[in-house]
């Protein structure tokens, strides 16, 4: 069955990319954002990997956004000179984004709340060109940020009239719509992340601040925003991937996933129907994507060495080394039947969390081959 | 608060190790093994960590079990000369063995199967010195393995009788004392894993096996085991660590629990009762441990930066940068009000998981120094 593919000297488990789903993914985000002339500041958190960044903005070494100062270290060392930190800034981190200022890189930074502001304007009083610093602004309830209408916004604003920083604009993640299902629902949650910054943005210029960059963002939003009247910026990761979360909110199918675990039968537990695979939670990470919500894919859905998806066939149950496929019903007449030694691929429930247990990936060109693997770094 | 612990160097997360509990978790069950006259096999696939090894054994650099191949090039290149790779073999394993062996490694495999066994007998007919072979035997119906009583235990050992392979005997792990709570259930849990393995282990010998080996092992069974007759050897990994997940089967106290992810405090929605951290998924993994069977710790429960617990705080969200810290009630006026900037300690639900998730342990000395960081290795 998998003859015809490259797999004979990878020793699985092993990550898998698809080259072209992965530049197909690149591309409807480049073209929809082309399209309303609005900038896209590429997550790089998803693939933590130079080559992938590269196809995002065509080499051109562009604005990146890193939720780690290790990812701002990779990326300056590569000559990426645009980075902004999406994670809280706090005192302990002052020494790390000063090395990388010295470096020559513009960073930027974000916090949402006047202490965080006040150890910025502290650690970085000395900076002969100001440090830019976006406030955090919270659209959706569910994780950091201040209220748009809340009036500690312009009390960290202010704390940012200072030497060493300077308030750049505002920055939003509607993680919330990694819960909204379908068009409209997603259309609705984009505009509530734009609405929600701009008005943030609003409420600070009448106050007398400069408020340059409104930045607004999350792979759900930025393909179904209908309008992003006000925003200068869109920051996307997983859409590069895709995932099993995607497809399960309706932005993606599950064949535009580019990434998969490719795993080997291991052996088999007939009276279960069980088919035992080496891709355990430790290739597969122990994401659960959007099981308790949407669809329990388990621990991933199963296609052929092919990539061709064996409908309803799902890793059940994994251990560390050790996955269990099992027909999505239970039934174990419906065993999974294949020799032990032969390949699959799991097509992951969260990329970010899949991608991150591996050290690299290997890539499967346009052509079917199997090119030099793209390495990825983890860490802090 | 935390001015007396060395933390100032460290940027956060970060994999706090504790040596005092390390050493003290290690001897624990050393003893135990010592008293029972039973060999010790430890599984590094929990700290993949050189140091840790060492303190396993006092550095005799003795036989030990693996996870991944890449485990055992690792500990190879240190000079570990047996060692166990304890996941059913597949024929694209083959080449990887076999320059382990040529280094000079007393490698043994498992199998439960024909076509595996046969695929080895294949793969390894040259080599001069036979590979040593272990049937994989199940004595809890949770994954691998062939049943003690099963027709095909003699069919797999008649497929090994074939030169570059030797019957070395049999092998189980007992997963299913993850789901035992309490001494009475994990003593049972043990027995049932023992005489498992010894009546499969008999049933190859009546047949005209050689059976010089009988190896079982899990942390639960190896510490509340109370009779290992017919036992030559116990495989344990995340003794050495503990976590939430032992803590709640009765294994160990949270006390008792040497790893943890230092964290900091970035912000707070006081409305939710949240305190924001800068330790998500990516530090702490996704692992929720015994969560829906007995209690639900979130992604870790809180400590202060001195390693005291802080009772019913737990990470009750995870993103990848951040974490949420609430009281377990939920309860927004419990909000844990500790500056932005100030440190917490996360126990893990389970330490295999959670140690993966970064590249190096940050070993807190018996007198509270920070000692030079201990590298752990990932991948296969």
């Amino acid at each position: 069955m998998q003859t015809a593919l490259p797999f004979d000297t990878i020793e699985t488990p092993a990550l898998l990319l698809d080259e072209l789903l992965l530049r197909a993914n690149i591309a409807r985000l480049a073209t929809r954002m082309t399209q309303f002339g609005v900038a896209l500041r590429p997550h790089v958190k998803t693939a933590k990997c130079l080559q992938v960044a590269a196809l995002c903005d065509d080499g051109r070494r562009g604005p990146i956004t890193v939720s780690t100062l290790r990812e701002a270290d990779e990326f300056a060392a590569a000559g990426y000179r645009d980075i902004r930190y999406a994670v809280g800034y706090t005192p302990n981190k002052a020494a790390h984004v000063r090395r990388l200022v010295a470096q020559g890189v513009t960073m930027s930074v974000i916090v949402d709340n006047v202490a965080a502001a006040q150890a910025l304007a502290n650690g970085m009083a000395d900076l002969a060109v100001p440090l830019r610093v976006l406030i955090e602004v919270d659209t959706d309830g569910q994780r950091a940020g201040l209220r748009p209408g809340d009036d500690v916004l312009l009390d960290v604003a202010a704390a940012l009239r200072a030497p060493g920083v300077e308030l750049a604009g505002v920055l939003t993640h509607c993680g919330g719509a990694y819960h909204c299902h379908g068009d409209t629902a997603l259309i609705a949650m984009a505009e509530q992340e734009r609405a929600g910054a701009v008005y943030a943005a609003e409420r600070l210029r009448q106050a007398g601040h400069a408020v340059p960059e409104v930045s607004v963002g999350s792979t759900p939003t930025a393909l179904f925003a209908q309008q992003l009247a006000g925003v200068t910026e869109v920051r996307a990761g997983v859409y590069v991937f895709m995932d099993l979360m995607m497809a399960a909110l309706g932005v993606c199918r599950p064949e535009d996933i580019a990434v998969s675990v490719l795993t080997t039968v291991i052996g088999h537990r007939r009276d279960q129907g069980w088919t035992l695979v080496d891709a355990g939670w430790m290739a597969l990470s122990r994401d659960r994507g959007l099981a308790g919500e949407f669809v329990d894919q388990g621990y991933g859905l199963v296609c052929d060495a092919q990539g061709q998806v064996l409908t309803d066939y799902i890793v059940t149950a994994a251990n560390q080394e050790h996955g269990i496929v099992a027909h999505r019903s239970g039934d174990p007449a419906r065993l999974l039947d294949l020799p032990v030694g032969s390949m699959l691929r799991i097509l992951p429930n969260h990329a970010c969390a899949t991608a991150a247990q591996h050290g690299a990936y290997q890539v499967l060109s346009a052509r079917g081959e199997l090119q030099v693997a793209w390495p990825r770094f983890g860490g802090w």
